[in-house]
């Protein structure tokens, strides 16, 4: 297998400022994220305080980093990355669609969910999933719940609903996608994932729905659910002033490590992690 | 007198950033640095890690600089910052021309001085100096070396020549200046500063030059001897996560606080230390 210098999991400016410098320092390196680059950063009506720019727009702003990329040839890949596994001297790392090696990594996943629905860390693997296309067979004639945080998620719930008999679609934020017929939308919030040794059902504001599993689709998994081990305060992944973590050559940057949750901090903390990294890929280098 | 929220010293990316934050949040505060806001920026010909903006020239990315303050109506004021005193709940600064007063201070200084001259730590304040405008009564109808990094630094050359009899001006870097008739130019880089109590003279790569005073008028001063008990590890202020110092109320932003040294890094620290202050003055507020 290919190994990469480094795989960056994130599209916000602090992933998308590690790929720059990373690009400039001539490493091999995947950059994992979002087709929106940042929901955050889209929806961002007015942003006054990025330095040079002021009263520049989310989306203008998300042009000029498509186009960034771009003229580097940085190729943006949006599968879901659900594991960063340390495997010594490597890293694997699992997505929805392949697994991948790299020497280093630099987490740059944003804030992570607020807070965790009750029950899903308790049926987590036992009914409750965060990557619906590589579990829906599991649910094969089955009732299935999807949580969906983004319109590529009600298209991972079209994806489940060819294969289970029903999927109820809860939508935490808007979405523009058409949902298959076997597929009815729920309003209601998700409050609670019941099930004594398995799900028996999802418990919304206003029902309680009998399903065989749930799928949370969130734009980012818990960074300690992400990587076995790292280290994390607070809900923050703790770094030092080269944003490295306590997983030698596990690296992170951005609105993950801490507030203030801020482009410019954020593309700081990227262009840090970057630049550690080449530091870090140079001494492994002499050593051998 | 009047006491501002905060002080920012440097007009670098990591004082720029933390005014446009400050002035964000409605906090008043002074901003010191230099005309050319950052040698480093002016002199950048093309910049390809600011994120979306590859390709940017420094002078253009100045240029938007300038206009950002402007936009915000934050001035810029070109006065040499020489002290920064702590006072117990506020700190005091000197400049070339003023003392002012604030609650907190940013530090974005740069990197300090690459090296001292040998002597100049030794007879400082016996002859050394860092301060024309404050100094040069001292040395009226006497001979004096200015070592100037910047044009302004030409300009107090020429104000140290009206009182002084004779003045030699070593420039370290290109300047615009005119100088006056009884400055001579001296293009052999300084060596050392002689003198057993008191300067005695100038020792270049080609000549020993008899002086009665030497001034040293750098971009920046080295924070220990900006700011008395300030932390520093290998000449860089040390910082937390927040950008504090060991002073409380006293932060630090940019290349003084370590590697890499980097436009977005430094931005990004700026903007991180602002909010600090913000919540530092909120916090002292509600305590009262």
């Amino acid at each position: 297998m290919n190994r990469y210098d480094c795989i960056i999991v994130g599209s916000g400016p602090a992933g998308l400022e590690a790929a720059v410098n990373l690009s400039i320092r001539g490493k091999s390196f995947l950059l994992f994220g979002n087709e929106n680059l940042s929901i955050k950063l889209e929806t961002a009506p007015r942003i006054d305080n990025y330095l040079g720019f002021p009263g520049i727009s989310g989306r203008e702003l998300q042009r000029r980093y498509r186009e960034h990329l771009a003229s580097m040839n940085i190729p943006l890949r949006t599968e879901q990355v659900n594991l960063v596994y340390p495997m010594g001297d490597y890293f694997s790392v699992a997505t929805n669609k392949n697994t991948y090696e790299a020497s280093t990594v630099i987490l740059a996943t944003g804030t992570s969910p607020a807070k965790l629905l009750p029950g899903e860390e308790r049926l987590l693997g036992r009914g409750v999933g965060y990557c619906a296309t590589c579990d829906a067979p599991l649910y094969r004639g089955k009732t299935v719940a999807v949580v969906g945080w983004s319109n590529e998620a009600a298209l991972e719930a079209n994806f489940v609903a060819e294969l289970a008999k029903k999927v109820y679609y809860l939508p935490v934020r808007k979405f523009s996608q058409t949902l298959r017929d076997n597929i009815q939308l729920i309003t209601s919030p998700p409050v609670e994932i019941l099930g004594e040794h398995q799900v028996e059902a999802m418990r919304t504001k206003t029902e309680t729905i009998p399903v065989d599993g749930v799928f949370l689709l969130r734009d980012s998994i818990a960074p300690s659910a992400l990587v076995p081990g790292i280290q994390v305060e607070n809900g923050y992944i703790v770094v030092d002033a080269d944003m490295q973590t306590n997983l030698p050559g596990c690296f992170a940057a951005g609105d993950c490590t801490g507030k203030p949750h801020q482009l410019m901090r954020a593309a700081g903390q990227g262009q840090t992690a970057a630049l550690a990294v080449t530091r870090y890929l140079d001494r492994k280098a002499s050593e051998q």
